[in-house]
């Protein structure tokens, strides 16, 4: 492989959708509702800036948003003017539980919050410029710890292919989504780094299209054979046999494996297990969340008629009295789902024993 | 129901989405791709506008495609200047073959073209004045069949269904698809015209949004009570246990009653079977191609990538350079249909013999 395409390849995965600034004070990062038309850097420094980007999509996919609100609690807590501890941590929680509203799906908002409030708790013996300094460092390391686990994310899914196969993915897990690699794309792209190439299909994933304008972007850079198909082809092109496993990521998993992720993943399990494909769901284990026992325990977000009504920056394509159910994720049973691949291994069914495993 | 509501219905299951103009030289459709923004007529002239409306789904759905065929034919004969029949037949032949290649899938314009000239052949003795006003009259007669087998399918439909039931349906194959009522939504006026009433769930059904765009223009117009979704969202819908029944249109149906349908048809049927709901293929017997022995045998249509990588009427959705796969149609095994609903009565499995019967 020339120099050429490693250099694509580098570009593409170390992409950094969060980031500091440079004194950091605020957080920049990739503007994903402007992509692939635009690449356009947003700069977050208040509470509203930072829920509107979350809320708005303008930084998506689980790990990323994770890494974006630890990034924005330690921005936020250098605002906080309080002069004591106790001041200090009430200030702290009412911005985690600000940002943590934004989006209630995926697990990772939380559990990023509560990883910094963990530090603040930690630390009510030190001084707050010494606990602004633990915060910033656990941001870092939220950010870090992804990186190398979307790494062994990718290592794993790795062995679940082989050379020249048809890959089908959902929305977008990709660097962009994560911190580097991706999840679900992680394996494709360590397998471009080494020369293993796979025949990518990527649904377009209404109603935002994560999958027309970020996966094929950032597969199409980093010359990765990709083909963008509707949603609805799904079905054909597994039936044409041009599928030879479906990779997705995932928002929140329950203790039981039911999985939810970006709507539509369901359907594409259902026909994965119809036409005998094997359905792949990648993310790290702190996308797990145990005290959900059951897919029915994860609170589905509903989001605004107008994405469906209103295509993505185009004239309306229905009546404006016309009503619409616009769930952002569904719920993928987990009797559909052939592995689960973490940074820490490959759970198979029966999952209530081998995620049980994971965490002991 | 009071007046205005009974009004409404009316308006849209009679609505003229092909007639001809005030002296019958050419055809007036409405331009469905402008639809629900604006209500445009179209006028089809010559050959070259016509082959475009039905290219470009100006004119579109299975029925409306031989119905617009039908008329376009009458009109071009009407333009040829030969003087004796051999030259005629020839003339005619080639405007058939032109208009014939407009579209691949539905069988219904190359069956509405085959009894234009059908007229033709059957009176090569009458005078070319006189083999006009048959072909005059026979376009209309293909268009009052279609009427009457609508209303004959939608009859049929109906008893498929009970009053509150969910339907989901994908694309449309209502009053605009065909020249009244419709075969999929028919069940849905005609019910609504007594007093019965569903909740519709419309798949947008991308790229061209028809299901938006025209399903849910049609039925919110005549007051049926619908939700707009993305294709993606049928799974949840069915999960969340609000489909009772699946109903949609067809193509060109198999022998052995595989259907093809709009690219997605076929996973809706898969996400039906498993959700235990009952998927219904709904068209008039012009629809089955008994040369087709099975969905095998059936030209699916690819068009552009333009279609996917830039929404309609709107900026790029993907990168210039990025590949798609667009296939307009995918077939529906027919191990997963639990009916086919004809003008003629229900085919139910095995449908071999159930199809072979109704040409018997």
């Amino acid at each position: 492989m020339g120099t050429d395409s490693s250099d694509a390849i580098r570009q593409i995965t170390h992409i950094s959708s969060v980031a500091f600034n440079e004194d950091e004070s605020s957080v920049v990062i990739i503007d994903q509702t402007k992509l692939p038309n635009e690449t356009a850097y947003l700069t977050l420094h208040t509470a509203e800036e930072m829920y509107d980007a979350i809320f708005h999509l303008r930084v998506r996919g689980a790990p990323a948003i994770g890494i974006c609100a630890a990034y924005c609690m330690y921005c936020l807590a250098r605002q906080i003017e309080a002069k004591d501890y106790a001041a200090f941590l009430d200030a702290f929680r009412q911005h985690k539980a600000h940002l943590n509203a934004s989006r209630p799906t995926a697990v990772n908002l939380s559990w990023a919050l509560n990883r910094m409030e963990r530090t603040v708790l930690d630390h009510a013996d030190k001084g707050l410029p010494e606990i602004l300094d633990l915060l910033n460092a656990e941001a870092k390391n939220i950010r870090e710890e992804d990186a190398a686990m979307c790494k062994a994310i990718s290592e794993n899914g790795l062995t679940l292919v082989k050379a020249g196969d048809g890959i089908l993915t959902h929305c977008n897990a990709g660097p962009l989504a994560t911190s580097r690699y991706g999840t679900a794309l992680g394996p494709i792209f360590l397998g471009m780094e080494r020369g293993i190439q796979f025949k990518v299909f990527a649904d377009e994933t209404r109603p935002l299209l994560q999958g027309a304008r970020l996966t094929s972007y950032e597969l199409s850079k980093a010359g990765v054979d990709v083909t963008l198909i509707c949603d609805n082809m799904a079905s054909i092109v597994m039936k044409n046999g041009w599928i030879q496993a479906c990779f997705v990521g995932c928002d929140r998993i329950a203790a039981n494996g039911d999985a939810a992720n970006k709507i539509g993943t369901s359907g594409v399990a259902i026909l994965a297990k119809h036409y005998g494909v094997p359905f792949y769901v990648m993310g790290p284990t702190s996308t797990f969340d145990l005290t959900c026992m059951t897919g029915e325990d994860i609170e589905i977000e509903l989001r605004a008629p107008e994405e469906i009504r209103e295509m993505h920056y185009a004239v309306p394509m229905a009546l404006p009295e016309v009503k619409c159910y616009n769930p952002a994720f569904d719920v993928t049973d987990h009797s559909l789902i052939t592995a689960i691949v973490t940074e820490k291994g490959i759970c198979r069914p029966p999952y209530s024993d081998s995620i049980a495993a994971l965490f002991n």
